[in-house]
């Protein structure tokens, strides 16, 4: 099995820190919010696809950059382009979109998302594609496809953002493309919590969350999409096997030594 | 491929109106609080059904009558005759009921329902076959059935109300049958946003929904049927899809001109 | 068609009692907050089991005592002895406490939870697994599995938690097993309502359904499971059917003789 290290990877399109195991990836045009590009898109995925198998990392945080998220696709850089293509090629780039969402869900680490400012059109889809979503006041998501005249789904929308905030919220915000304010947002449940210092507490709550047994928080998201279309009994089935997997994890043992010892376990991941 | 004309319907059973391309619908006996009865029922079907050909036609309003949206099924002209009926009849009927249903939310066009005062058994139904819910301060949901002796799952509740307000909040509704009042209904989510004069939020909301790419909404509006149900992965796949093809529209070519000339895109549905 | 009188039960395992066909289930060892070990997992799935057949209870209700209602699988009773089981022993296991689960969501009786204080691991799954969730302001859930090394998919935890609060709230609860609080519970819909006296509260609202078309509320939760993976066009055809079944019973006569009778309808449960 493919073990790799990563924190010293050094991508062209974003930037890419690790410390304390944890991942922290952010794009880099803050002059103009962030946008995607061709490039930026296809090394986001290559990177998620590889963190699958990174055994440095344990947890990775989408961060801000310059107070915004992400703007989305750019307008020159993106749209342009994809203005006057052909079938296959734009078939080749909805799908390369769609796999970085792919890439994300399958990573096999939590994710977590620190949005200030601007977080809109794919910026949103790759917030929603994150397990957990901090956001700063200035946070305001918006998901434009209707703006440039596209239909609401876009790179799983459609199915996620009704999971998050139900079925009457998520179409509002895909119809009318309108903006989500940060509040609303955290009433919603889009957000789960609002900070001034968005990107300490999302490195607080990554540290927390790498100190459990990362092992069996793969797991944890594994089931979370293996069960999203399942029936109720199928996946009482499905967790009775995964969660008797991870009961011959190392890491449950410890928790048990620990509790009887009256210790603070110490979770290896194994 | 059929295209027809409706702003000229005659509809025996409701009001009917047409302008600026958004089609108002309303029951039309305001002194019983707008019950519907077998010939309404079966005439709304058919006429969301042509909805789906119709090229007059961007967005359609469900608004009230007389400060109320509507009481359900007629106790005396609909539940009477239920009684005593043989099966094959009953199945008749409840699968006219659920095809009102599915012909909203196959009509390829938007739907907003302008909610005023009651709106309870089927027409909390119909409320939920909408795509957006805007409603009154007097509006009061109620999913009636148990009061009548029947089961909760009507018309599709039992899938929808759980994807529109969460899983434990259906399940005390449809239970209890209890009034869902307007200030909670927007706090669960199942209304959009409350509104002193809700129809003119709603014809607000329609027009502006109306201005957007009606062609992609329709394709937004069956990506969020279609997913239903569908694994993320599978979503994401046939989101590429989707997308790829509305990228072959001229609206989203139109989208990009107007950006780039720094105005205002006119979308044309095509 | 086995039919069962269950009043007389004298489990060894939890507290039982029958009243006005609403029977009352607690587990009995307030002085650790009421662990689970094998033997009262054992005993509840056979007793929800059993309950799918009884003609003497109507509505479950699932308390509290000594202020709280659960504190998961004993340390010492079950997570010892699970630690160096072998594999086959410990699918065993959790198929075990997966099927407590498919027993309460298959036992045809709608199921309270009435919550005080902890409420905790597979305490915090037997709540979800209930239809509606009554709490105190003292409750406390949480998904502790993290806490001792194993993974948030217990007992289909991973499946019902996003379908009740949403997907991103059920990735933090899941991910971090930190306390859900009574009122953030509420505002997300995880408790239906808080009480002072929840038990009080659960008891009245057991009473209320438990006077509705009982019959027709299994069929009621039986939809609810039903479609909770289907398409919306499916769900629709699968409530014509199960309504036109309801629509035979004598309850719905009943209910529509009282209506014209200006009378409240007694319901007898066929």
């Amino acid at each position: 099995m493919r073990k790799t290290q990563m924190a010293g990877l050094t991508p062209a399109h974003f930037l890419w820190q690790v410390s304390d195991r944890i991942a922290v990836i952010r794009l880099n045009r803050p002059e103009r919010k962030n946008p995607l590009t061709f490039d930026s898109y296809a090394e986001l995925r290559d990177t998620f696809r590889a963190l699958a198998h990174a055994e440095d990392v344990d947890v990775v945080v989408l961060a801000s950059n310059g107070g915004n998220f992400c703007s989305g696709g750019d307008v020159h850089e993106i749209i342009g382009p994809l203005v006057g293509m052909e079938m296959p090629e734009l078939l080749a780039f909805t799908r390369m979109t769609g796999d970085l969402v792919r890439a994300m869900i399958h990573c096999n680490k939590p994710v977590i998302a620190a949005v200030e400012g601007i977080c809109v059109g794919a910026g949103a889809i790759m917030a929603m594609a994150a397990d957990l979503r901090l956001a700063a006041p200035s946070a305001r998501a918006a998901f434009l496809f209707t703006r440039v005249g596209l239909a609401g789904c876009d790179m799983g929308a459609c199915a996620m953002l009704p999971r998050i905030v139900g079925q009457g919220r998520a179409a509002e915000l895909l119809y009318t493309g309108r903006v989500l304010a940060a509040e609303e947002g955290e009433r919603w449940g889009f957000w789960n919590s609002l900070h001034e210092d968005v990107e300490a507490a999302a490195m607080a709550l990554a540290r927390q969350v790498a100190a459990g047994p990362v092992w069996a928080h793969g797991i944890t998201k594994t089931q979370l999409m293996q069960e999203w279309n399942m029936g109720l009994d199928q996946a009482i089935e499905a967790e009775a096997q995964a969660q008797a997997i991870c009961m011959k994890t190392r890491d449950f043992e410890r928790a048990y030594r620990a509790f009887v010892a009256r210790e603070r376990p110490v979770f290896e991941g194994n």
